[in-house]
């Protein structure tokens, strides 16, 4: 198949590029290159079925007939979205509807990466997808969250008023290699720290969780609701095994061995707890996360590692 | 001044251009006329400071220095929003967008007509404008819901990277002279079915509330919020005396001479209840509505029989 990941050079756009090639797919890998780098797909850089572009999907495209459309093109972390905030709101509204719009010329399925920040701070756990959310529509990561809602809506109303084949999967905390070592979030904040011999950051009492699904299961979901979800209606993707903020920081002490932490005030509208409830992925595709942190969390500090070193070969890093 | 008025040919558009005309200033009327039409304002046709222009707000536009953007421009009632739920999405979105670079490039303050439909079904009563809502992102109004909450977003972040002098109003359900009598909404669907003899339809069992705001009386507010409100928060407008469905066809029926009421199944996502808390409003710019329901509706019942004979006599109503 012929198949467009838009923000191919991201974290997980890369390992979905990456997976694509391996079963023998011919692959437009398409990026801003704004938070995302070719960096992560320099082993295929010579590969005969990937192609590069460089585009902002804010702006139309036209690349002929494909078959397969992951609109994946966004900032995802809160530091990223808000450096340019009327700009991350287009970014997820046009790109979708860019997205759709070349699916629906040529007749390719769309999936839309939405994200469990659809729900906003959430007073229901886990949270099921006909959970409606609980979104401040201007406050601080309002353009993230009310862009990906829109996007949805557009990917519904495609599929309403013009038949489209579309997927929307709601993609809840992932890590794992290519993470952006500055996007802010948990494990990257952590692991930044721990290998710099810094203090781990907590802000808050570190009482609020996370679940963190480990980018090769993610990878599994993203297929598995492209290929056989069958349905519009929006997916649940991550890992509901639960744990708390003060839980990942001392797993990746033990890790990278010791350190400690430092408690900060929670930022306005940080979620204070999500975790998915993945029954409908599990029953569409079998989705079922299988990588333990306890194997994920060592390649991600490896990653890390090779990264930060590079870096400060180029000295870059501190 | 000199004031742009987006959705100037609309129903509560055609209000605001002649209470501003008449106060003095200048105004650009645009609309799009997919649900607007220039009758609404033809006792202005021949005056020398009103300007119509016939533009979708989809498409950016430069008009000049301006002083005030209203932007009003969007199809506000479900039959109508729903005919094109794509397009629905991008004239709040993009047309927000367009109203906002226009305000942004020669320093206009911009009021963005939003709605209460930003709560959804909503679950507290009445509602504050701190609630976040109840909103299907992919249901059957998500197209209007999403876009106008998009919408908020980028006023406010408008404000917060560029500070732009921006207002944001959530306006509840408004009636009076101009409604689209096809508009699908309460009082235009029991006033027509009034006066031509028909049952009113009562969907499910009528006891679900709407709060009905005159017309003369949202323009007073509208005018509050953007002279003398101060703030980007967003403000509830309407009127919060609460009444059943049912109550609304009792007064209507005594209004026109009598008549019987059907009832049909609830449709999908049909707001139970709901009614502004105007605290903030009033606060602000001691925004009180005056007009009663008892006023109101004679006003609007004698429009609708002027319409519907003007109609008759073009052989265009039934």
């Amino acid at each position: 198949m012929r198949i467009l990941v838009t923000g191919g050079a991201g974290f997980v756009g890369s390992h979905l590029v990456r997976r694509l090639v391996g079963e023998g797919h011919t692959v437009l890998a398409l990026d801003s290159l704004l938070t995302g780098s070719w960096e992560n797909i320099d082993d295929l850089s010579d590969h005969p079925h990937v192609t590069r572009l460089h585009q902002d999907v804010v702006h139309p495209y036209e690349l002929g007939a494909l078959d397969r459309i992951y609109n994946l093109a966004c900032p995802a972390s809160p530091p990223r979205y808000q450096a340019h905030r009327v700009h991350t709101t287009l970014t997820s509204v046009l790109g979708t509807l860019h997205a759709l719009t070349a699916g629906a010329s040529c007749g390719a399925r769309v999936l839309q990466a939405s994200t469990s920040e659809v729900y906003g701070d959430p007073e229901v756990h886990p949270q099921r997808e006909d959970y409606r959310g609980a979104v401040s529509s201007t406050g601080p990561r309002a353009c993230y969250d009310e862009g990906k809602r829109c996007a949805e809506t557009l990917c519904a109303d495609f599929h309403r008023e013009r038949g489209l084949d579309v997927r929307i999967v709601r993609i809840f905390n992932t890590y794992g290699p290519a993470m952006d070592p500055d996007d802010g979030r948990v494990v990257s904040n952590f692991v930044r720290q721990a290998l710099s011999g810094k203090a781990l950051t907590i802000y808050g009492d570190g009482t609020q969780t996370r679940s963190l699904c480990y980018v090769d299961d993610l990878i599994d979901g993203l297929i598995g609701a492209m290929e056989r979800a069958q349905t519009p209606e929006p997916i649940n993707l991550g890992n509901p095994a639960e744990l708390t903020v003060r839980d990942i920081a001392e797993q990746i002490l033990a890790l990278t061995g010791g350190g400690r932490v430092v408690h900060l005030p929670l930022p306005a509208d940080d979620p204070k707890r999500r975790r998915p409830d993945i029954a409908r992925a599990h029953a569409l595709f079998g989705f079922s996360p299988r990588v333990p942190l306890a194997e994920g969390l060592p390649r991600t500090i490896d990653y890390f590692r090779r990264r930060l070193a590079r870096e400060a070969s180029r000295g870059v890093a501190e």
